[in-house]
């Protein structure tokens, strides 16, 4: 990397900076914008999603501005005029962003933040947001499913080297730990983010001392808390039957926290491996199991018995193997027209999923206070106040005809303000209060919304003054068309 | 990021700061070690990959060293003595590095890189390198996919806000154009590497309008090259017809590149808007498709006659949606001994593509004098000389009776020493250059081994030694394992 000034302003798509070109020879840059960022899918074909992603839109965020060598490259680029460049020179985020808390149970359909800016500002600051949301969120909401199957095992991030690039690497294992994980193996995760870092020694070290004797020997004699890896050679006529040996040797010199599983038949090695540690009198030695884990094989290994204490994740984790990709979008909604007015915006499509919800709009989590449970989530335009309803009706945004009434509810509101008009009100939770809002979440959800398999769909309602209007400007836009026909 | 200071030496597993402890506590961390690094399985079914990373693995080679901040960090851990972080913060990357060339075209088994340094020092890299290898090789290979199938049309490249967050989006489109593609949509990567960059707006900018007319009026007014996207409300209705009309209003004060379809059915849209723009007289306007593509889609869409000519790959590409990881490995071949000899090292496995093949080797691209392409790869211990032999037998390393033998070849070692003692030799290539290289690269194959489906196993074989080497090392060990039984 050439600069020393890099910023990550470029990180964006061209057409984000044409467009604002356009828009401020036109003198519309500074017309407000609403857009709002959510994906219409869930992910896994899980029940939920948890929003990770907070902390680096706020770094970003905090950092907004062009700097001289990103200027420079696009005045070399000869497209731009030097006002133009000198407007973008001077740019910084006025705006205001609400958010979610990172750590929310986010669903399909549902506005996870939502940027209120000049429609320069609200532009620029697209893509890089979408880059962040869409793999953190991805990587917490995969981490929560595997540790859904793990139960109360301990959960490590193991995959840095199949991560794709070294930030998916650390702002991945720091997503898995707001899914639940308790440890990773990238140390730098530790030192950034604080995340407990695990791991002892690796293959490699046997081969170097080329028997597995004097290897652990040399470890244990280096090192107190010792799990060895015992399938370099032979799991069962080598591994195991030497780090019981030095483990006897090393007696109360050494904590013989367990053995590490990393290949074969991990279920029938698992349970030969806790035999032969049971009846040296290693009870409470662990076995830890690595090897493209993931939370079928978890199960499937849980299924059969398998004698296994601790888990280390690693491929299927970080790159979210099985879809490796969110499909977070981000939409205008609102738009100030000529006359300084708000005008709600729409974007249609052949395909009805695509189609957007105009207006400006606010979430509430419904939660029975009977129960305690969420019985939904619901969409209102601004001005509405479901806090105040006594009692509300909810109604599916697609198959109306599915609708429930709730009473003796609290509708909690799941934006808060991190920003406005560009001063910072975010206040930085630590990961591990993150981490405790989202076990705090889960427990809201009934149980068929979490299972792994074939969740019930939660609800995410609109409300009627929310479905009316969407439906008005389907109508506008269709006469619209038809006139022009 | 708290920290001024931060480093990538923190980017590393655990485990290989703990095993270097143990080597230091035991004196042997300078005994010179031989790692290999290579893949098992070529990805997607593919019958080729493409080496890219190597750049970045010299940025990190160039930087190697502890700072104060990753000192202080293990410092705090508690578990190191002062004279390991002493002698952490002094380490100086003194070792020699020997690597393909970024763009060569790679298969399974073959080492793209070898590691000779300290035991030490090959241990700490570990990590970071295969995290580069593994991600960069893997889009570098979709890409040189799907730009197979999409053949001499322009391929651009506009996945960055799927992209395993930032350094994924930036790499990964660096990877793309190595494999082919000829754009990037990413602004800095434009930047950093001087890949063009494309882009021209999105349905924001109908929206912000709130009708295409005023929108692609407004985009044409102030840009001269237009490409209009047409699908907002209704692509043949509304979309196609206002593209055009716009254009005709225009002329020749702009230059109506054409329009790019983003949804629906991409078949049917395509041909039909051809059709419109062609009656209009723009017969040379191009039509550019995007909207989850890769090289399956693009196959069938070609095979309808879609009228396509620029894809714009997102998703599939950056995230290598399906096959999100390749799994390459860095193992230990030879390791200095006691009395400074250098001993060959073998990891057993119960599967037998997990055993490795010990000892120092050299790679070998066998090319056919008569045709030019390619045989095979051959690979030997380091003291052999097949560039000396008049014929060459060439045998499957597993199934050893599939043999051939080979003469009038030339034998191309595909190893360059990058890093030596420590020096770097390294001299960058440009990205054209390593692009070019591919191509060239790509006619030495057979068009049997390029194919996207079942494409022929290209030969990686063993030499007679090399693999006799490999059987004794087997041998020595299960004797070992045998007697201590």
């Amino acid at each position: 990397m050439k600069y020393t000034d890099d910023s990550f302003m470029l990180h964006t798509d061209l057409y984000q900076i044409n467009m604002v070109e356009t828009y401020w020879q036109d003198g519309i840059q500074n017309r407000t914008a609403v857009f709002e960022l959510y994906f219409r899918k869930l992910p896994f074909g899980n029940g939920y999603a948890i929003f990770a992603g907070l902390q680096k839109i706020m770094e970003f965020i905090k950092n907004f501005g062009f700097s001289d060598s990103d200027i420079q490259y696009l005045r070399e680029e000869g497209k731009y005029s030097e006002e133009f460049l000198k407007y973008l020179q001077n740019l910084k985020f006025t705006g205001t962003i609400s958010a979610m808390k990172e750590g929310e149970l986010v669903f399909a359909n549902e506005p996870i933040l939502r940027i209120e800016a000049s429609l320069a500002e609200a532009q620029l600051i697209e893509t890089p947001i979408l880059n962040i949301v869409n793999y953190q969120t991805l990587i917490a909401t995969k981490a929560s499913r595997i540790k859904q199957v793990i139960g109360k095992d301990t959960a490590m991030e193991f995959g840095t080297r199949r991560a794709h690039e070294f930030d998916a690497a650390i702002w991945g294992t720091r997503a898995a730990y707001i899914g639940g994980f308790s440890a990773t193996s990238n140390v730098r995760a530790g030192k950034l983010f604080g995340i407990p870092v695990s791991g002892t020694h690796a293959h490699a070290m046997i081969q170097a001392y080329r028997d597995e004797y004097t290897a652990f020997t040399k470890y244990a004699s280096t090192h107190k808390d010792c799990v060895f890896l015992v399938d370099t050679y032979d799991t069962l006529r080598s591994g195991v039957p030497t780090a019981i040996r030095v483990a006897k040797e090393f007696g109360d010199k050494i904590n013989f926290v367990g053995i590490r599983l990393d290949s074969g038949d991990l279920a029938y090695l698992s349970k030969k491996a806790r035999e032969m540690l049971d009846e040296a009198g290693f009870t409470e030695a662990k076995i830890i199991a690595s090897n493209d884990l993931d939370e079928y094989t978890i199960m499937n290994l849980k299924s059969q018995g398998a004698e296994i204490d601790a888990w280390g994740i690693g491929t299927k984790l970080i790159t979210a193997y099985d879809q490796a990709a969110l499909g977070g979008v981000y939409k205008l909604v609102s738009i100030e027209n000529e006359n300084g007015e708000m005008v709600d915006t729409i974007k249609i499509s052949a395909n009805p999923e695509k189609v957007t919800t105009p207006g400006r709009k606010r979430i509430y989590r419904i939660i029975n206070k009977g129960n305690g449970h969420a019985e939904g989530d619901y969409i209102a335009l601004d001005y509405e106040n479901p806090q105040q309803e006594e009692r509300l009706k909810m109604f599916h945004p697609v198959h109306t005809y599915i609708s429930k009434f709730v009473t003796n509810f609290a509708a909690k509101e799941l934006h808060e303000d991190i920003v406005v008009d560009g001063s910072i009100l975010y206040k930085e939770p630590t990961l591990r209060e993150i981490q405790a809002y989202v076990e705090e979440n889960l427990h809201l959800l009934w149980s068929e919304y979490k299972r792994t398999m074939n969740p019930e769909e939660y609800p995410v309602d609109l409300s009627q003054a929310c479905w009316d209007n969407k439906m008005k400007s389907i109508k506008e836009i269709k006469e619209k068309i038809t006139k022009s026909v």
